[in-house]
């Protein structure tokens, strides 16, 4: 006995998505062929739409409809201040602290050589453009504080300086909240060397 | 700043998929719109394809692309036995093991009163046409030793007892490969109680 042959293909399809294997997407072709035919039509259109209509803005590289996003096209936004964040999502994370105002270079990845992600791959040339089109007076470097994240920052960061940008990198510390007691000792030091002057 | 509106309704639709929810959306949606969109298209195919021509098989109810699924097509099959299973993932289960050569019939689904699931919502009446065909002998009750399957196997069986037919259950027992010390002494219980004459 075998399933039907559209339902072998929807859970191959379904394999493609990223940590979805073969019991995960025969689950979801079951159930939405059982309880939510209108939501794998709602899906399949989603999907057809977001391939023809999104592409990377020219300026920041993030995800776009326009060929410059909103967000480089705001003429509110300081063009002295560009922050490099690794994907769209730590975009939103930065965005979402209201305390940001200036503008995104976004890699779309990290240096990863073993995965075969190198300058070229997290478009370098580009924000190297981006970064002396005489406007940028500071690049922020938010990459994640793993240690591909800080390999990547660390990279960026001499490419920059070289060029004589003042470049400056997200300020390790103990989080909002934490008690000392059950934060690392790694994060504690980090807190101490950046240490701020109490001056209200 | 705003996600572009083709990326947001592809996170929305995707969170239709059982288990995934808004950061796992976003995660499908950046890696096919990043690393595979020829994926995404592929996906888009398969689902509007299976939805176009996944029904239920009129006889067993499991998912078919005909009216009458392959396995209640077949002429090598004994249509005096007629397995229940819930799903079609139980019913492919059972066909792995080569043990089993009658027919089935698909609930897709278990009775589960809280979750509004009751005997209408699981074809029990076309279960009882199908089974009082005069053809069948034997019903197997496959359902989970889950409670709510267990529950769903003790009311059919009530009900084709009711009309005359033979009804089993799988047996409940020991797995096989497992040392008898780490089995639960609830299956031991049922294996013994099970237990079977040695005669080669």
């Amino acid at each position: 006995m075998k399933a039907p042959a559209a339902l072998e293909q929807l859970t191959a399809a379904l394999k493609r998505l990223p940590g979805v294997g073969p019991k995960s997407a025969q689950r979801f072709a079951y159930y939405l062929l059982q309880h939510d035919r209108e939501g794998a039509r709602l899906i399949a259109r989603a999907l057809d739409d977001a391939v023809a209509r999104i592409r990377h803005c020219v300026r920041c590289n993030t995800f776009s409809e326009a060929e410059v996003c909103e967000t480089c096209a705001s003429p509110r936004r300081d063009a002295g201040l560009l922050c490099v964040v690794e994907t769209p999502s730590d975009q939103l994370m930065v965005e979402q602290t209201l305390s940001y105002g200036g503008l995104y270079f976004v890699l779309m990845g990290r240096l990863s050589p073993l995965d075969g992600v190198g300058p070229k791959e997290i478009h370098l040339d580009r924000l190297l453009a981006r970064a002396t089109d005489g406007q940028v007076r500071e690049v922020i470097l938010a990459t994640n504080f793993t240690q591909e994240g800080e390999a990547t920052a660390h990279y960026i960061g001499e490419l920059l300086r070289a060029r004589g940008l003042r470049v400056t990198r997200l300020a390790r510390g103990v989080p909002v909240g934490s008690e000392l007691e059950y934060v690392d000792p790694g994060t504690i030091a980090h807190a101490l060397r950046d240490r701020r002057i109490v001056d209200d």
